[in-house]
């Protein structure tokens, strides 16, 4: 394995989990879309599955398609990201730089997809809102704790689920592909519990890339792309990711 | 195996996936169903179980059901569509005359299933809209760019998962029946994400075996069957999938 | 093995899948329950899961739960039902025997379970709507061919899933407790596809023993028990798994 | 294994749980959340979740999470919750102490989590409601019916479940992490089905705990912790897992 295929598969992967995953959101929201109003357990689901097909293309990496993780992964004392890529400067570099790039070229994709949907919604926010999260209530400290506990959960319990694979057939967190449907479960699951107060950013690429695709793009009647809150969704993701790699030994016993 | 018991397993598949595809939409539109109005999220639940369905009876052909899925796998450079199954002109045709007649027969047994409420809908394109897919926005180019970007992932996705093969019990992709359910959630996720503006008909047989059905059965009160829409669900499919199976070998590191 | 031992099998496992799946028709129709007025998607997720708790505890006798899937396999030639009991008449007769008695035992329990509800409910309709299954249109042939649809459907791909056996772990149908898995993720599917005519009874015992209950319980200002409609959630399904147990030597190949 | 670890593992997954469970309930009921009003299957799906991280998190202990399993499986006749944990006082002391101290951290973390939502909510029940359960209709007597059926329900389908251990891999209930997605799923079906009266507590820890921590917490304009029902959710769920326990050898057969 090079880290050119880690490149690769990085940025596919996280390409797909952000088409798939502003898709449903532009679904739900945006003007005349024949999911027009679905709801929030709709949004859940669809970002729970944009997870699910994003891991399952980006076998060779092992699918982290977030910086949280592979930080997480990387604090909580790990050796390998995947077999023959050691945990180190280069191989952090080159996850979290396919997974931004891959971001933005999900986006792109997502605003072609719903192309005349963007161009008759009358509403400046609901674009931005299918590219990048906003607060329900904008508390920046209070929003941080919210995107801290959230991304905690989301690391925490894939660190877990690599105590599973004894019990199990193949390589750790098992049985192969059903693992990116454990992964999927648990984003339905988080968004559900801990989305109400900021949307569940919990991954600074799949926020922060998404709005520099908003920032650049030629979108017809586009706002700002309110750049004050955008360290949130980066900044707390991190930390609750480092948390749960720091705690996981202590917390997850051997 | 021959493909005598191709074209038995195709059209026996494509068969209860259209029954029961079509049937999820019959029951949230058409007049006085128990499910009216239920929704977007019920819609996509209904399709992607209704895919878990039909390749649970198609295990002899590998449940392409899709000619953009064997169109796909085709251009991907596969030698075999399944043990002793060339590809080849011969097969391909066997797979597709399948997915059309198994199609037809699928709209027709959904009819006769709702046939008390197609008499008392009131709607033409309500009736219609059971059988074949309409856009939300009618603008044919952009229509096709979303059917292309939504069947790229399918069969993508669908062919990178051949690539967990190796990590889990059996045939490649394997687990068995399991990989009916990875599929039926893929289309569950690509419904929501990618199903806004066209309805995802991600499958020429899936719209077009429909509109063919709706055409010649003696429906009361029906409409005209859109034939001006009707090459957009056939070819932005077929150029989806095609694509998907040439990048396949970029994209999808061995 | 023995028929006592599938008696007893049969009767706790239907009972368990009848109170879960009156039970979440109680709590959506109901006056003042907590789910009240959830919707159709809720009613096809209650009664897929209320399958999946009954199959899992009725492990010895293979989770029949349904005389329309014993005489749909029994009509497609098998030799056994589990290992051990060899079909034939005592066979038969003991499986749905217990399937009645266990209906009859679970629409008890989900009475006593939703006492006070059925208590402050005004409606007739709806006390008996919780325990049987009425059509959207009165038109007793047209209902007849939807649950013969339905429950074709039910029992065919049941009958398709044991030839799936041979590519997974352990026994046909395989992977042991998720076959139960797959059986009501099917159950979602069909009362989402095909229950929008007449509420998908697709099984005799779920209707009738329910009926009984109705009948015989002291339900505080309940109505008749509409016996005028009775038969057709009865020979619609056991017409239907006949036929899928024929056809299934023909259309599903070895 | 030492008891220690047990009581860290069920302190952690129970945490987890509480976390997600509480908060699935806090962005459907409280004020300017983006899940507002979401309804009783969001919840349900919720909660499911809740327990799938739980348990994953919970490898060590077996993931009871509630003490009405614990007891359940202790009233079963089994010798050992898990490897070198014998059944006995001390066991299920540390198992239920553990499940207390992780539900009050876990509905601690819950308010963290949606603090802005908290204190802008200006029903005094409904912040109480993301605690702990209320009845629908309050009736000590027949509520207690309820909590007992419930319950009853999840932990005799988790006892059948271990008798399917021998058609599958690995450890009894088998297939590893698969065994969480199994309870997940059980938990769901049981909020659909018998969630309509009571809010199916179904667990004293995950009633109790969160009252506790409601009564200690300075939440903003909270009322009374509704100490007379207090006791139904504890007693209820008590019974129903015991006598769950001592029908599993009549019911269950070997």
């Amino acid at each position: 394995m090079s880290l050119g295929v880690i490149f690769l598969s990085e940025t596919v992967g996280t390409a797909m989990l952000i088409l798939l995953g502003c898709g449903v959101v532009a679904n739900t929201a945006l003007a005349k879309t024949k999911g027009n109003g679905t709801g929030f357990l709709f949004v859940n689901w669809g970002w729970g599955l944009a997870v699910f097909a994003g891991v399952l293309v980006s076998y060779k990496s092992g699918g982290h398609l977030n910086p949280a993780v592979t930080l997480g992964i990387a604090s909580s004392g790990a050796k390998e990201f995947v077999g023959g890529i050691a945990v180190g400067f280069a191989s952090i570099a080159v996850y979290i730089l396919a997974q931004m790039l891959g971001a933005i070229i999900g986006a792109t994709l997502c605003w072609l997809a719903y192309k005349d949907h963007f161009d008759q919604e009358p509403d400046a926010a609901t674009k931005l809102g299918v590219f990048s999260t906003a607060p329900a209530i904008r508390s920046y400290a209070w929003n941080l704790v919210t995107e801290i506990i959230a991304t905690f959960v989301l690391v925490f319990v894939v660190l877990a689920a690599g105590h599973w694979g004894d019990k199990t057939v193949g390589t750790p967190a098992g049985l192969g592909w059903l693992g990116a449907l454990g992964v999927a479960l648990l984003i339905v699951g988080i968004g559900a519990s801990l989305g109400g107060p900021t949307g569940y950013a919990i991954n600074p690429a799949r926020d922060l890339g998404p709005r520099i695709a908003h920032f650049i793009l030629p979108i017809k009647g586009k706002g700002g792309s309110d750049w004050g809150y955008s360290w949130v969704p980066v900044v707390g993701p991190i930390l609750g990711g480092v948390i749960a790699g720091l705690l996981s030994g202590v917390l997850l016993p051997a």
